[in-house]
């Protein structure tokens, strides 16, 4: 844990007459969880490489953009050297082997012929056959942090096949992706259904006060 | 379906010797999956707000970056005036309380009251009482998109109950979060665990070429 990130008691005052005393700081390294476990792609010259990321998400409606903020490592090179990249979202069939793709470097390794790879409209977007869902991505934007790079691609593909689909849009139950948590370092399934967005919130409303 | 997305087969050439005749092309809108699904806060001038949100990621390791994407919506609005804001990671407990945060908008009710807010050492990262862990963010930097910003914050504290940790760091399975997919519009648990993460993958490590 960090120097600054001691057990610290929230103070008494908080919340008007509600005393918290219950609640700690453990700093700022405790991580988001679940996130979704994807592989991303990208080409180290001719060669196609695949990392394994958690730290990915959609972050524009229209057009469609994603994010992925990468390390130090091979794949970012390749991203910003092409400008593409994939987003390949694997089952739980193939946590073994999305595990293998952060565990070795394409610096050291060639990972090229690892998995089949296929290419939709952008020719550095490398895609997995094996992954029920992958994109192509086109980067619009590189965001500089102190020790990643985000990149902000725009959709320009998702490759699929008709038996992950439900209503010609790809069914979690079908797809079956995994999401992993840190910092204990574990990989879960999705799991039941316990709500419908959009809808299940409606009851509650006449809790809240309106302003109108 | 955007006018650009309809179906489109793979051509026959890819992947060398390989034929992915069976891959389908539905365009950019398939969504990431699964998504984690948390609860950001800003204030509103005085009155603390939340709304629902799924495009949530680390970005940044050292030190600890989340980044969030928000739409035209009252909490973008007070994020952008303050520079402050929350993430706060309901458990599935609360799946409607978090979904009624994204049915109304805090320019028409007041959300205040709806859940006990507490704060640690930012005077503008409302935290919820309810939720198992709750991270105050100072932003750091903001992406204009098209339609959404993504908020960049460093994380300055996270806050949790010692009911919800496991040596010290918040247990996936004590503070029971869920995630959203999209287009279906559902909310799931975590399921069961499918794997170690940097430890899975080892005992293929072989089927790999080293360049060294």
């Amino acid at each position: 844990m960090e120097k600054n990130c001691m057990e610290q008691r929230a103070p008494e005052k908080i919340d008007g007459e509600k005393i918290n005393l219950e609640k700690i700081n453990i700093g700022g390294n405790a991580f988001l969880l679940p996130q979704p476990q994807v592989l991303v792609g990208a080409m180290l010259g001719d060669r196609a490489n695949f990392q394994a990321v958690a730290w990915v998400s959609r972050v524009n409606m229209t057009p469609p953009y994603m994010a992925v903020a990468l390390g130090d490592h091979a794949t970012r090179d390749g991203v910003v050297a092409s400008g593409e990249f994939s987003i390949n979202i694997p089952s739980v069939d193939l946590v073994a082997e999305t595990d293998l793709m952060g565990l070795v470097s394409g610096r050291q390794v060639d990972k090229s012929a690892f998995f089949e790879v296929f290419y939709g409209s952008l020719s550095k977007a490398p895609l997995i056959r094996q992954c029920p869902v992958a994109m192509e991505c086109r980067v619009v934007k590189t965001v500089e942090l102190p020790a990643d790079l985000i990149f902000i691609g725009e959709v320009v593909g998702t490759w699929t096949e008709e038996r992950y689909l439900t209503n010609g849009m790809p069914d979690i139950l079908k797809v079956r992706p995994f999401v992993l948590s840190m910092p204990d370092n574990a990989y879960w399934a999705v799991g039941e259904k316990v709500g419908k967005a959009w809808h299940d919130g409606l009851p509650l409303r006449e809790r809240l006060t309106s302003l109108l």
